[in-house]
């Protein structure tokens, strides 16, 4: 008999038709004799109103009190799907995150779970009865309603199987589990039966936002066994494993891309000591998140260029902190760019074979892309190239590293 | 510096636009020195929509779950009434039942209160801050969240000023306060600066609904202040008050009257002992309540008839019962009419002074309006009439008792 944390999303969620069909899910689960935990988010559109409702009511909404607002989304739809479960002969019942309780920090809308009680849940269970959890909420110590920031309901269900030592932790999505890349882009994409956490992680960090990154991010400490399905069909999903679990490991596991970036070029830098550093402290202090830098060669004695991205919706903040510094550093010009994008390989083969990179440079080059910039990890590769290059990139990496399936 | 509990119905919360408005009014007070606790309903029709959505996932929902979800609409309202508040620069915040606590019994979705945490609710006010409650919503013994029935708010607010020993309660509402009679059938109907429990009473068991019964036997019994007030004036509303309050003691209040009767004659009733009584006891193990009660003088020495009013939304079930018991009864038909109305005069002024039922019967007979059933109370006096002659016999009556406003 396992124990198993079956999370939905908000479109498996949205409506009683579907939260129906959640409930046959789960049934399915206790009736093949596991105990079972249910995850659940607001329903698809909900959280969105009832942001809209704060903003509306003040711009700056007090956030304890947004808190309190925008958690009834999960409240509501925890009751509901206890509901159709008992309709459906399984005993079921919520508990929302001041009953468990699922204590967080106090930091409002981005609140982070430190601990969660289990000896309710614990009971329910043995009791084989189903517990019902709403996803994105918790209570501070002193017991004040908290919400863990967007997406935050897969970071509740992992946080939720960790506690409970779950064998599994099914984050049922609208998609049927991770791919190769974007089927969009990409029609020869697979799913992957096998994922790494550090992997999934790099992904998700370059725009493959199946899963949130806090919450791969937490399953990789506690070694919560995640698997990504889809609430629509019965197909088998991912599995998010450790490293060790995967037996025949592949050199790339998918090409991801971002579009979220922009460039900019600051020309004449006076190649002084601090120079550099003071256009990065700016940036910083202002909470801007700088990724891919190049710092060129000096075109004289005297100067030298400085290339960064930083994320597109903050170009307009970043040029004005620049201008702004102009006087301080003393370069020439800015030069902005918005039409880049970044492509990037992932996969943890990497680490033990070299010659990846090259394969990389040379399946661009061939067809004529530009390379404007590098970044690496251990297990990634990334380069920012022109956005009107952005689909041919992709089929070409994903091809180049034989990740085509079979025709 | 008083200390003042102030309940908004869901017509006042429906929308931002209202909620400012309200808040508007809960600074006025704040600003006159006074400590404020709010009392609000869900938005108006929020709840409906959520009662639907369990009703929709599964007719006979599992009630504690349906309490949790419907008792989030009162969750929201004060979120967003406290963000309301601190944007306008009055410190405010939210408890949640379960915060307070506001414990009651377990019976879900009809739970009533049994006691309300006032320490935290003390220091907020105390504090200098505003203290937002959700009507309706409340907390088992052992942590299950519960409703108190539709029309419960009225009934949380004036527990929490039973509570906190409020100087007063205000219950804003969509009318500007307690009124003669209709002012839809008598435009020259008045409103009451004052009024008693016991007459508040009568009126809203008759159908004059401006306040949840409940709510008025339990501010009859802590002593509190109500007050009726319109959220969209700035009119004074109505005091209900103790009767030794009220100085000027008017003889009627009100002329109240009650759509919701149906009239069932039992004809040929075997007159011996125990034939009425299992009439009333059918219905009433059918949990159907029988109002006005008349027994015919017997037309022979073997048999009697019986006239009684049910509710009209109870009569089919009522009919089906009656027959049913038919047969040990022994009864010879059943004749029913549902084109009745029950109209009533209230006052307490009535006992001390005899000839009120005189005035009422021969102003009804004036008009050639004829009575079917008469039922009185200390304070009150009720004649079952054909319902075509409604209108007239409530402006009759509204004249007969000097009510009419000067014109």
């Amino acid at each position: 008999m396992s124990l198993i944390v079956m999370k939905f999303g908000g479109t498996s969620m949205a409506g009683i038709e579907r939260i129906r069909n959640v409930a046959a899910r789960v049934k399915r689960e206790v009736e093949a004799g596991n105990r079972v935990a249910v995850v659940v988010s607001a329903m698809a559109g909900e959280t969105d109103r009832l942001v809209a409702l704060c903003r509306e009511a003040s711009p700056l909404a007090a956030p304890a009190e947004y808190d309190v607002v925008v958690s009834s989304g999960e409240q509501v739809t925890t009751g509901l799907l206890a509901i159709a479960l008992n309709a459906a002969g399984i005993r079921a019942r919520s508990f929302q995150g001041w009953q468990l309780p699922v204590t967080t920090s106090d930091a409002h809308g981005v609140a982070r779970i430190q601990e969660i009680g289990t000896a309710a849940l614990r009971a329910t269970l043995d009791g084989g009865a189903v517990a019902v959890i709403p996803g994105f909420q918790g209570v501070t110590a002193d017991g004040r309603v908290t919400t863990l920031g967007r997406g935050g309901s897969d970071t509740s269900a992992v946080a939720v199987a960790a506690a409970l030592k779950a064998d599994r932790c099914d984050i049922y999505t609208d998609v049927e589990g991770v791919y190769t890349t974007d089927p969009r882009i990409v029609p020869r994409a697979r799913k992957l039966a096998r994922i790494t956490y550090e992997e999934m992680l790099e992904l998700a960090s370059v725009g493959a936002k199946v899963l949130q990154t806090r919450s791969v991010e937490l399953a990789m400490k506690e070694k919560v066994r995640l698997a990504v399905l889809s609430s629509f069909s019965d197909e088998p999903g991912t599995l998010v494993v450790d490293e060790d679990e995967i037996v025949e490991q592949e050199l790339i596991a998918g090409v991801a891309y971002d579009r979220n970036e922009a460039k900019v070029t600051i020309v004449a830098v006076p190649d002084r000591p601090g120079a550099v550093a003071a256009i990065f402290g700016a940036l910083a202090g202002a909470n801007i998140n700088v990724d891919m830098i190049v710092q060129n060669i000096a075109h004289d004695s005297a100067t030298t260029d400085v290339t960064f991205t930083v994320p597109r919706t903050e170009l307009a903040r970043a040029k004005a902190i620049l201008e702004g510094a102009r006087g301080e550093v003393g370069f020439e010009r800015l030069i902005a760019d918005e039409n880049v994008v970044k492509v990037s390989v992932v996969g943890v083969g990497m680490k033990s074979h070299a010659g990846v990179a090259v394969t990389m440079f040379r399946a661009l080059a061939d067809r004529g892309i530009n390379i404007q910039a590098i970044t690496t990890s251990e297990i990634k590769i990334s380069v920012l190239i022109a956005e009107e290059y952005l689909e041919l990139a992709v089929r070409v990496l994903h091809t180049a590293y034989g990740l085509d399936a079979a025709a």
